[in-house]
């Protein structure tokens, strides 16, 4: 008999019920998922208010300048993106209680397409969000003296140190988006299969 | 009877042959991946090429300086990754040449996995690159006065112009990049399937 997961891997010694298997393995897939959506709710969240409600004001010669992260575009973008996965997540987290309270998915083709599609976009916005960040934070450390571009950390200490918190927290949410766009890339893509191995693409 | 693509759909109305329509869509996915995979080839070195060989001398009061793509690390990012998926998509390539001469898949499940890992980690790699040199572009293009960033652009004009153009170059490269991992994830995932729509998660 053949195991869930195992593709074309046959043991043939232990007898084991598919159907149970199958629905465990997708109990499983659906706490996973429901666990990774939370994360990315509290995260999104707790990464959009650290870097959103930063600022720290310095005074130059009697002048007042106030540091805030409206003055760098990638951490509005990041601000942004972390927002719209925590309301991305909270939607679908819903979605999925109410499954789970229903006992029954309430899945369309339409609909799979596009929690997929949704997941796929919100994984490469998170993913390029906290590159662009990541650019711009290490920018405003180490500065760039080639460019004339110079570091702005030893200036503002306790506004960079709460950005860097912002981005650490950022960045565990676009990983746990990327794991997420793969489990709804496998549960989308599995409708379409019944396949053996020979016949896959290369 | 039910179209290959049209998982839950019944039409019910034209007769067709299942295994001749799934092999037409097979050669079709077939054709699309390898078509990407030149596509990612030939432009990931072109961006590589137009960033990496980037330069221009300027005078400042007797003084020469370089314009060089070392000069800010998202662009050695983005030369390295382009770099890596043009790499990544000539040995898939060659795969695929093999596969296609041979008239069948030289695919076990561990190589799958390790295709779609590879695809997946070069989708993000390659949007990743795209989006921190992307910002330090729009640095060097408007600069940032609140941060006494100032633009660089408007005395390498030349040199941005060039970065500009391999950034393009990159962008689509990332795009395709993306696409590609979409068509590995389905077909790794389908191997895991011949569920029916009820059992899927939400």
């Amino acid at each position: 008999m053949r195991s869930y997961l195992g593709v074309g891997v046959s043991t043939g010694t232990v007898p084991v019920n598919h159907d149970t298997n199958a629905k465990v393995f997708d109990r499983r897939i659906k706490i996973t998922e429901l666990v990774l959506r939370c994360v990315i709710l509290g995260l999104g969240v707790l990464a959009a208010v650290l870097v959103g409600t930063d600022s720290q004001v310095k005074e130059f010669f009697s002048i007042q300048k106030t540091a805030k992260f409206t003055d760098m575009k990638a951490l509005v973008f990041l601000v942004v993106a972390n927002g719209l996965a925590a309301g991305f997540s909270l939607l679908q987290g819903l979605h999925c209680i109410i499954c789970i309270l229903r006992g029954r998915a309430l899945l369309s083709k339409q609909l799979a397409w596009a929690i997929f599609s949704g997941d796929q976009v919100m994984a490469y916005v998170t993913v390029a969000a906290v590159a662009a960040a990541g650019q711009s934070g290490m920018l405003a450390k180490v500065g760039q003296a080639e460019l004339q571009w110079m570091e702005l950390c030893n200036m503002y200490g306790k506004f960079c140190n709460q950005v860097g918190e912002g981005m650490a927290t950022a960045f565990v949410v676009s990983l746990s988006m990327v794991v997420l766009s793969c489990i709804s890339a496998f549960s989308l893509f599995r409708l379409y299969g019944g396949h053996k191995m020979k016949n896959v693409n290369c």
